[in-house]
């Protein structure tokens, strides 16, 4: 069965269909291409199990690839413009239409790259993870990493479609759906108590891939993204609360070499930091922050930052967060689980307080 | 006296100021910086010319500044990465602004810097040659080249402001004041015979750098520029016509190692073979064709392309074009001086015939 929602843009707004075996639906894809020329852009692990399903709903196209290496430390300037070498090579108009085919790094790459491609082309994402299923393919967030912070170069570019097929979760590594589950408890922590809830109690049948659940959550989080992005395409204002623990998340992805943690892991830690923080600042209780500490842990995610990390290092990667306002730096904190907000008005003290005891 | 217009586009709407001295009018920028965190971004010719002047405007913010070597041949994503690196290394946010000061290379690289910077940051272009006063600062058009073509990759990114002093003229080599004509000429050729006209009657005041006639020139151009990208922000139509020698140019450009041609020297033969075609198309007279390459060689540009540049390289480059739709060449020709359109109906012979005698 295929479920289908719309990401409401008006003359940007697309469609996003989750269901078993949609990889191959040639009717998901037809709408969207512009022209007879599509690339397919993948990496080496997705492209060899996916990339025969995808040919052949785009029988009659010409078709082009490009393979990239595996992993977020690839996703760099460097293995970015190899994209546009074989869009050049393929001698690609600005009518071709990418397919990103694979998890977020894939997505974000081929985005990026369709954002930018003859000043801007269109592009399929057809998420193979979770965490692309949930999060990252959705909502037209595209870039690259600086050396000196994550995402730091990119562009705001939406997707014509998300195709998400759950079957592809199939070949997926423990690791990465436990990543992927970061991103889901992250919705039930920013908006969505009974979300939480239903998680505490369904953990197990997601960690042992249960369809059902799986479908599920993957529904849940992208109605909850769907919704913010209509509201605030460009985060001016309530998209922010989509970052709940990635400040904390990515100065330990920086901070550590892109590509040691999953992204998804160093969001668990960062949701359980700003769990912390939120309870120093008096709002959530001793309660609030073990409940958050004990969901994290059951999707199999690690709560501690490396040891070595000082709050010293963990500020200074802070220090470029796109959030930073008027040189201060804002954070997604919790007022309970089940609400988020941003504040700028953070206590430097418990800050480092917070910091201090991250690795534990 | 400051001569203001601005370009229509609803709430990316920016006024272009035309005028003397104004590089250092600190109410020009004062609007337009949306927090302390300043960017100013030139190349090594420019820079030490106007660095202090635009510093002076900027007392009591929190000025950087990145300075790039100068030519063509250095628009590349290599030196465009070194914008990022000046930006986060001054730990800049999503809040500063950029301030493109230099020519046609540096507006396009600021500008798709500040495209790309943390998703998009706002931007200010300060041109200091002929051509990029009266043409690529204005409209938002950024990007860089690829080996393969000229650039292929960018964005549509509109500054905040256009800041045109025509003081800066003073300083520029006459090469580049006859590439700048080139643009010149072509906003003549596509819609304004009127303005052909002067040009015809005023190119001695013009090399000769008359003050009036320098600002009157600019002024015009302005004006077209602003109407056309303001009815047609992002190519769909006719902001094609703005092409017109465009193609030719771009695959002299590249065949020839970009920095080898000025981009004005490519889009004055480009123009020519324009209207070398628009001949064998029999749509322009002999005396047409005459006159438009008078115009071109009056204003010290070179009207035949390298003789070493076979049709067959001619239209491998030129495959690559962004006007392409459906794999077909669509290129921007005349009907007569003073009227242009784009058109794909074109007959290969005919297009090879003015290629062979392209070096002519």
């Amino acid at each position: 069965m295929t479920w289908s929602l719309s990401v409401a843009l008006a003359e940007r707004a697309y469609p996003i269909h989750i269901g078993t075996g949609l990889i191959g639906d040639r009717d998901l894809y037809q709408p969207h291409l512009s022209s007879s020329q599509v690339m397919i852009v993948t990496n080496e692990t997705v492209g060899p199990l996916y990339r025969d399903a995808v040919l052949g709903a785009l029988e009659g196209y010409q078709v082009a690839e490009v393979v990239l290496p595996d992993g977020e430390q690839f996703k760099t300037l460097e293995v970015w413009n190899r994209i546009f070498d074989a869009l050049l090579q393929a001698r690609f108009g600005r009518d071709c239409t990418l397919i990103a085919l694979g998890g977020g790094v894939v997505g974000d790459m081929a985005g990026f790259a369709a954002a930018c491609y003859q000043r801007g082309v269109g592009f399929i994402q057809v998420p193979t993870t979770l965490l692309a299923q949930v999060d990252s393919s959705v909502g037209g967030k595209t870039g690259i990493n600086h050396p000196a912070g994550k995402n730091m170069i990119g562009a705001f570019h939406q997707p014509r479609a998300v195709i998400a097929d759950t079957a592809t979760l199939a070949t997926l590594p423990q690791r990465e759906l436990s990543a992927g589950l970061a991103e889901v408890i992250k919705y039930g922590l920013i908006r969505d108590d009974a979300f939480l809830s239903w998680l505490e109690a369904h953990m197990a049948e997601l960690l042992a891939r249960d369809p059902d659940a799986i479908a599920y959550v993957i529904r849940r989080s992208c109605e909850i993204k769907a919704e913010i992005v209509a509201a605030d395409e460009h985060e001016a204002g309530q998209r922010a609360l989509l970052n709940l623990g990635h400040t904390f998340g990515h100065a330990i992805e920086t901070a550590s070499g892109y590509g040691a943690w999953l992204h998804g892991e160093a969001v668990g830690v960062g949701m359980c930091l700003a769990a912390d923080l939120s309870m120093r600042l008096g709002w959530m209780t001793d309660t609030d922050l073990a409940r958050v500490r004990r969901l994290v842990t059951s999707a199999g995610l690690p709560t501690a930052a490396p040891a070595d990390l000082t709050p010293e290092q963990f500020m200074e990667h802070m220090s470029v967060d796109k959030k930073i306002q008027d040189g201060r730096l804002r954070l997604v904190l919790m007022r309970y689980p089940g609400e988020a907000l941003v504040t700028a008005d953070i206590d430097p003290d418990l800050l480092y307080a917070t910091l201090a005891v991250a690795s534990e």
